[in-house]
């Protein structure tokens, strides 16, 4: 069986928990708490010398990082990350563009507001990350109001990568009534055969 | 013929002509200059909504964004990018390590202190970056101490993705002397063949 190495609260471990569950795979969770500084003890850097989780253990034993790599893993071979090349593309630009100019943008300053409650010490780096968060917003914004996913008019890894971050953003600050067509888009996604909410 | 839309001193641009050189594609360049905003022109957003370079264009008209994600197209069925299921995961955990974690963290400061050389105008962002920025070469660093390159012993787009900011990161005010396993990697990299420099 599969075991994930996850904090509850993160949106890389909750993408990885939605597959899991989407794909019908048993996994055990193992909780780590990022806030205490855990992903920097001396046995979890063995498992990601990168501090970060999640991680996902194979049954091998094999210790697998960054939550996107890890879904394109799970997806292979399924309707979640279709093998033709040119959509395959598009569906790690997708990846990519969380990952470049999306996740951090939305992560950091819902870390800094909503989890360690310390908005005011992180004030102009929480502005700083919101104004590149709602630049790559707005792009996400303007590609759904043509499409109803990311990729392909059909749920794959690209949405879950995106949605994971993007539907908790207001606890970051940020203002979603500016984006109507994310809005449908994550009520899209979270009517998904076996959603389950980042909230267990 | 691919079209490459390409600022010559973005490392994400000399990304894509590194492996097109070294694949023996030919290409042409299409010179866009990021600095007096060309990337958000209405002719180049409905190539790329993003509003990033590079792109690039193919031979049927498809434009293909994300440097990363370019790099796995290109690359595809090449000892650039194995099949291997396993290895595939590893150097896509390198490439989104490279942008969850290192690209930005150094381009950023590159591009303050020595393309538009606001330095001081940026100081603390700048010191931001560079502090999340080593955090990444250290782990890098220790990889690399126990391997000749990012994943399975040989050359592939993990190292071209990696190494793209990594070796001008002391552009970026990086003291790259505390990494020698870095400076030895880069000089494995260099020694490719049909490798070609960032500068033209």
């Amino acid at each position: 069986m599969y075991k994930l190495y996850d904090f509850a609260l993160s949106g890389n471990c909750y993408k990885i928990r939605l597959l899991l569950t989407q794909l019908n795979l048993p996994f055990e969770k193992i909780a780590v708490n990022i806030v205490d500084q855990e992903t920097h003890s001396p046995d979890f850097l063995q498992k990601n010398p990168n501090g970060k989780v999640p991680v996902l253990e194979t049954e091998s034993g094999v210790f697998l990082t960054e939550s996107n790599a890890i879904l394109t893993y799970l997806a292979d071979g399924t309707a979640f990350f279709p093998r033709d090349r040119l959509e395959q593309t598009e569906i790690l630009k997708w990846l990519f563009f969380e990952q470049s100019s999306l996740g951090a943008n939305l992560s950091r300053p819902r870390f800094w507001i909503s989890v360690a409650k310390q908005a005011e010490q992180f004030a102009s780096l929480i502005a700083y990350h919101q104004r590149l968060g709602n630049a790559a917003l707005k792009v996400m914004n303007e590609h759904l109001t043509q499409h109803p996913f990311l990729v392909g008019e059909r749920y794959t890894i690209a949405d879950i990568a995106n949605y994971a971050y993007t539907h908790v953003a207001n606890q970051g600050g940020y203002d979603m009534s500016q984006y109507p067509a994310i809005a449908h888009w994550c009520d899209r996604v979270s009517s998904q055969p076996n959603y389950i909410s980042i909230h267990p």
